[in-house]
């Protein structure tokens, strides 16, 4: 990639030196990079030189050193179920994965939180958790692993209520480029006690350290958990139904948008058969007598704003399967053209910019020609438009790039964000200087103070800058 | 300090710049610079070489360009209410007393956000808001600034059910050491795209830049609210109601405790008449009938606990007048020695820690012969200490000292933190090691990278540190 310097012994004796220190856990394998190079999106497989497979901490640790003495990148790894792109070894290096830390480190029912290892995923997590009526509530959608999710700031359908990991994240601990360890922060719920170091790392993308484990914030199991659907005349409606309910307060745990096509992708893949129309999913949690109090407050709301059919299910096995066919969307999407890759990209707005976002994004879909349903966790302004897209046609990933391009500046010019949850990876890192404009140098000091050597999954999250050095020398 | 190196040429010309730019804006005042070289707490005062009323962020921008220019030492000020020396002028140079700068900048009731100046206090911001059905519930008890509420990560009664500074500032202005200005993010609700620089300045307590504007999250003003009262034979049982409540998830707005030597003090000052016992004041918010249920379940608790005579309070003016003693406990405990003065700390741990904390302090207080009520937001592990001292006697400001060191390492072995709210500032440096270990060598290399001059607030919140220049030369 057009990064030079050292010269080629520089590389192989960095393997080498990894290879010995840490024998069958290293491996070299084609089948092992191919595996590690990509994620679930579009983006180009990158290949690492190397996967270690970590079983401790200090195993990280051991191999971070080794590769600041060598000047050999390294790429943290969860599960590879990120979108953007994020652990594709664009620089070469060394893939250090995570998945083998899986132990949870401790439980504490009396200040709802807990201690795991980064490689915990969170069904892993929720499944440990059960008897203790507690949960972990952050729901991408994919049993990803927390490390990965706290490296990404991820969110998904119940941020609206119990925030994302930014929210949930309560300490961690990160091995810093040079082999440092450091922990961000103790239990307390609160401190104003220096800097917010674990918010930085929150969200940093493996980019200044790798994070190897994480306290974090459970949750009560609610009492009692109830669902409505209801469908609505345009998106507008629907809008506006989302926005009265966050402003009454009303404490939905979920409130989860589909335009017709994701409903009809839904209804075809799931079995479901809901109305083809804007369309409202809303989850409720609390008391018995909250969960019923909220559902009758929202369905005033929604009816009131033009929405039909309002269907309020109690039923576990009815609600269950609405929110699979919820769940499976990305699937659905997949299925409505047999043999096509799918393309997920999501970007934030402030709620009142959300029906003029989503409504001109819709209709630029509609003239693009493409099939992209849209899904949207709209209690916080955020929704995805899924491109699906035949491989062989060059022309409609073209097309697709450009409504994508139009959509995210859409989305800075109404106050919003680039991504919202999936991250920026190397797909969104074109738009950082537009959305951040001069606070990326900051975010560029922060990098050279950390990683000077610009080691942590390099290529990523930051965009190219006047000023900073591009030209960084790794083993070659 | 003991700081050297410019010769007196330095600060002379660095004055005259800033008079002759600035005109009447800056004063060299002996009773402007006295008022800007404390807070409220008993730390040293420590004077300002000058003051400047800074009237808009240009002001700010150009001062800072003339401090960079010079080395002269700059100390952000806001209202001057802060516990932990923030504001002294250790190291001399200019305050930016930022009060001026007062405006609401824009309130959007759909999103439920506003953009204010950073002088804005939290009263003002509230009393505009009245008429949108939305406050602002961060709530120290002083009316500070915004501003110096976001410097400190400011936050209060309420945080258990509305977080801290922490999670309602969204988006921050921010002036940097040299001059430059930087926004931290957009209005988007969630956002995964770069490092959160929000976080990072929010709790910074002004060493990292200057803030001058702060888009803050909004909140619906209730439909009900209601208070309840209850008495403890011991603090365990009122720490155990405290901990079950937490555990099941309800969404208490406030969960205050008093010591009994806190309640006979507010009811000498208030002219209440409560039992003096380990209380705890309860707050519910919600709709009328989340409210009711929320108290009863409290109520079953804390019975459950061994609490007496739960007194659920829905009349406005005997809620008022219960919270008012609350609110003047500060007062309350001054009052206790006629010409006294009150040192207030506090720390913060995991909730299961918080029954020992408090009452191996408590029995190190009874111990130590001094008059301190203790106070506490309980339900975030969080309670104050407010020694009552006679300014003539050194001794007892020797004994305080020993007391708060104990309780502080006792806190950080317990998982907790040396602050919970009042923030670092001179206070607190001390301990910073002790808490945050390697950690703070991070904290140190953000500091140089975006202040390698140590300008911005000296001498505050980062403690003497191995590797860490400390002889940097200012203006002299």
């Amino acid at each position: 990639m057009g990064i030079s310097g050292r010269s080629d012994g520089g590389k192989r004796s960095a393997l080498s030196a990894l290879a010995s220190y840490f024998g069958d856990a290293l491996s070299t394998g084609d089948a092992v990079r191919q595996a590690h190079g990509h994620d679930e999106s579009y983006h180009e497989a990158a290949l690492p030189d190397a996967v270690l497979f970590a079983r401790t901490r200090d195993d990280v640790v051991d191999a971070v050193r080794l590769c600041h003495e060598h000047r050999l990148p390294m790429i943290a790894y969860g599960t590879g179920t990120g979108l953007e792109g994020h652990v594709s070894a664009i620089h070469g290096g060394l893939s250090i994965d995570l998945s083998q830390m899986n132990q949870i480190l401790r439980v504490s029912p009396e200040d709802m939180d807990c201690t795991i290892e980064a490689g915990v995923t969170r069904l892993q997590l929720n499944s440990l958790l059960r008897d203790t009526g507690l949960f972990f509530p952050i729901d991408p959608g994919v049993d990803a692993s927390i490390g990965g999710m706290t490296a990404t700031r991820a969110s998904g359908t119940n941020a609206v209520r119990y925030g994302t990991m930014r929210e949930n994240v309560i300490a961690l601990t990160a091995v810093l480029a040079d082999g440092r360890v450091i922990k961000t922060a103790n239990r307390a719920r609160k401190s104003a006690a220096g800097y917010d170091l674990t918010k930085l790392f929150v969200g940093s993308e493996g980019t200044l350290g790798i994070i190897t484990d994480i306290t974090l914030r459970l949750h009560g199991i609610p009492e009692a958990i109830s669902s409505a659907i209801c469908t609505f005349p345009t998106i507008a409606a629907a809008m506006e139904t989302v926005i009265t309910t966050i402003q009454m307060g009303i404490p939905v745990a979920r409130v989860e948008f589909l335009d017709e096509v994701q409903v009809a992708a839904c209804n075809r893949f799931s079995g479901l058969s809901l109305k083809e129309a804007p369309t409202l999913f809303f989850e409720f949690h609390g008391s018995q007598a909250s969960v019923a109090e909220q559902a009758e407050s929202v369905q005033m709301v929604a009816l009131g704003a033009g929405g039909e059919d309002f269907d309020w299910a109690t039923d576990p096995e009815r609600r269950a399967s609405l929110w699979r066919g919820r769940h499976d969307a990305l699937y659905a999407s997949k299925a409505l053209r047999p043999g096509a890759v799918v393309w997920a990209t999501d970007v934030c707005v402030p709620i009142s910019r959300l029906g003029e976002c989503l409504i001109k994004t819709k209709a630029d879909i509609v003239a693009s020609g493409l099939t992209a349903p849209i899904v949207g966790h709209v209690g916080d302004g955020n929704f995805h438009v899924t491109f699906v897209l035949d491989p062989e046609r060059p022309d409609e990933f073209a097309i697709a790039k450009d409504v994508n391009s139009r959509m995210i500046e859409r989305a800075i010019a109404l106050e919003g964000t680039s991504t919202g949850e999936h991250g920026v990876g190397v797909g969104k890192i074109g738009y950082m200087n537009a959305e951040h404009g001069d606070a990326i140098d900051v975010m560029w000091q922060l990098k050279q103070a950390l990683d000077p050597h610009h080691l942590l999954n390099p290529g990523k999250v930051l965009p190219p800058r006047d000023g900073f050095p591009q030209g960084v020398s790794y083993a070659e």
